[in-house]
């Protein structure tokens, strides 16, 4: 066992601790993983509050994790000592169902394993990445590339993958219409990836405030969705509609910026139910969908097409002490546009 | 002009008359359809209640025609005097935007102009087919296939390709698990369609009532939906639902019933809002769609395949008097599967 020094929160909503855990022995396949950075991702809030059932406490959260590999199993193929990784939001499957075997382990039928706030397979809770080492399975870790530095690679890992994912599914590229609902920590990356693969991006925010940045990021038209005249112009406009937000919407409004077979996406989750008029989907068979994360092949090539195309998310660092601060900061969306804890300060 | 006999809706749920109205003149492209049979839908009722939006009075429903051409314009070329044709839902598109270009009217981005309860680009309402005669221009007339009765294959233009189209579009087939939602006029021929073109086939119905003719129809399982045992049993299972009910369903229950990159369609409209988790769609990257009708050419090959394999409606036909017990047997779902007009009792 090793021990290391991890976040942890002991029960819903209390304040962080800094305590020591053990990390499992590593069995043949594992790699040891000393963290060097880990991103602030929005559902590490709602885990810690308690708000998403079943919270497994004392709780470590963390699902946007890079570092460098210290030790290796006996078997471990894929990794050497010093290499540069990552870890996302799952470290085990079941390795046998068709999405295992397909490579989109996210959907695996005996259900993934969560990075943290989870028991594994053999009943052990799953501890995250506001931690100084981790071990995980090799078949779930990726190398990060060269040309990104690892405090940017880490919300890669989470808000990269949950984005890349999707475009890609959809086909975004050239001669797509694309927008992105929202410009968060999802959001930006999103616009990013798009752009990239080769789409037409309209970046859809609340207000005008991010309209200069959502430019630079390669957006090619930004538009003010509190303003009722963006829904009137952009009227069957999109082909894909990648909504990144976790507030309930006005899914009606949305669709209707679709084209024929459109599709709105939902990669984030609000709590209550959302309300559509089957009408919106019929008039021009139009799909409402939803997409979880991405497997651990697709989150290679993503890291490998953010490296190849400059692709990075803009971050603060901000030190252990201050991830509650950091919480609230996002819970009131004042971030731009993604934490990233240094862990050399845990 | 063509003097005709028409049952009309004088206004918003009023008794219907028998009256006269006019056709008009036979254009170059136009051909003149002595009216034989005639599909009632449900939508007819919704239209000639008045529930719909912009009910356009006098009415005349009906938009599941089967006649006989007895006229041609100057310069059809796809009809002769004596052939056995169909009209659906709409006669006419702007025929020249992308989608009706590529054979999908239904879409046009100018607006389809409906079989009734429409205004024309000329500014004149449209009339259905409780009528003894129609004149529509031939790019919006099909041939009925001599393996087809006209009484079975009224239904087929709208309640057939309303069911035909998303199980093609969405790949119903060989491997595919396929269910349909309710057995009414429009869930029988989805059976019989998804059946014939390979898919395995279950029908999810209120109650264990029409098993036995759910299997005749080529089903080749039936489950209850009053009973909660059949969403355990079959989460998870579907590649595809054709959801042919038009009241609201438990949403989020429908949709465990799909595999991964499964999709719930859409066909019948719901007055209120339906609701649903997002997190129902996330987990399995599944969609909610909505479908409409089908094209012109699709529809043709709809009438081609249901001759081909034997698939009609099963019907009963009811005399022009009879209207209003049809309408209100229809809304206590007294009906197997569809009423058909004798437009010769008219």
């Amino acid at each position: 066992m090793c021990k290391t020094h991890v976040l942890s929160v002991p029960s819903a909503k209390a304040p962080f601790e800094k305590i020591v855990i053990e990390r499992r022995h590593l069995r043949p396949n594992d790699v040891l993983i000393d963290i060097k950075f880990s991103g602030v991702c929005h559902s590490d809030i709602h885990s810690a509050y308690g708000e998403w059932a079943n919270g497994i406490f004392p709780m470590v959260p963390g699902h946007e994790i890079a570092g460098v590999v210290t030790a290796i199993g006996s078997e471990v193929t894929k990794f050497s000592v010093g290499d540069r990784v990552g870890v996302g939001c799952f470290v085990d499957s079941c390795g046998e169902c068709e999405y295992c075997l397909s490579g989109e382990e996210q959907y695996c039928t005996k259900g993934v394993i969560n990075t943290y706030n989870q028991l594994d397979y053999d009943g052990n809770p799953t501890y995250g990445g506001y931690s100084q080492k981790i071990v995980v399975k090799e078949g779930f870790v990726v190398h990060i590339p060269t040309a990104l530095n690892l405090d940017v690679a880490a919300p890669l890992l989470c808000a990269g993958i949950t984005t890349y994912s999707p475009l890609k599914h959809w086909n975004a590229g050239p001669g797509k219409k694309v927008a992105i609902v929202g410009m968060g920590g999802l959001g930006h990356l999103a616009i990013q990836f798009a752009h990239a693969l080769g789409a037409d991006v309209t970046v859809l925010s609340r207000s005008m405030n991010k309209k200069d940045e959502a430019l630079e990021l390669g957006a090619d038209q930004y538009f003010a969705t509190n303003d009722p005249a963006t829904f009137a112009e952009l009227a069957g406009h999109f082909d894909l509609i990648l909504n990144t937000v976790s507030a309930n919407l006005p899914v009606d409004a949305y669709l209707s910026l679709l084209r024929v077979d459109g599709t709105l996406v939902n990669v984030g989750a609000p709590a209550e139910l959302d309300k559509y008029h089957v009408f919106s989907l019929i008039m021009g068979r139009r799909s409402i969908a939803g997409s979880l994360v991405g497997g651990i092949r697709e989150t290679q090539e993503m890291l490998d097409f953010a490296a190849e195309h400059g692709i990075e998310p803009k971050i603060e660092i901000i030190r252990a002490e201050q991830i509650e601060e950091a919480y609230e900061r996002v819970l009131r969306s004042d971030v731009r546009y993604r934490f990233v804890m240094d862990i050399s300060t845990l």
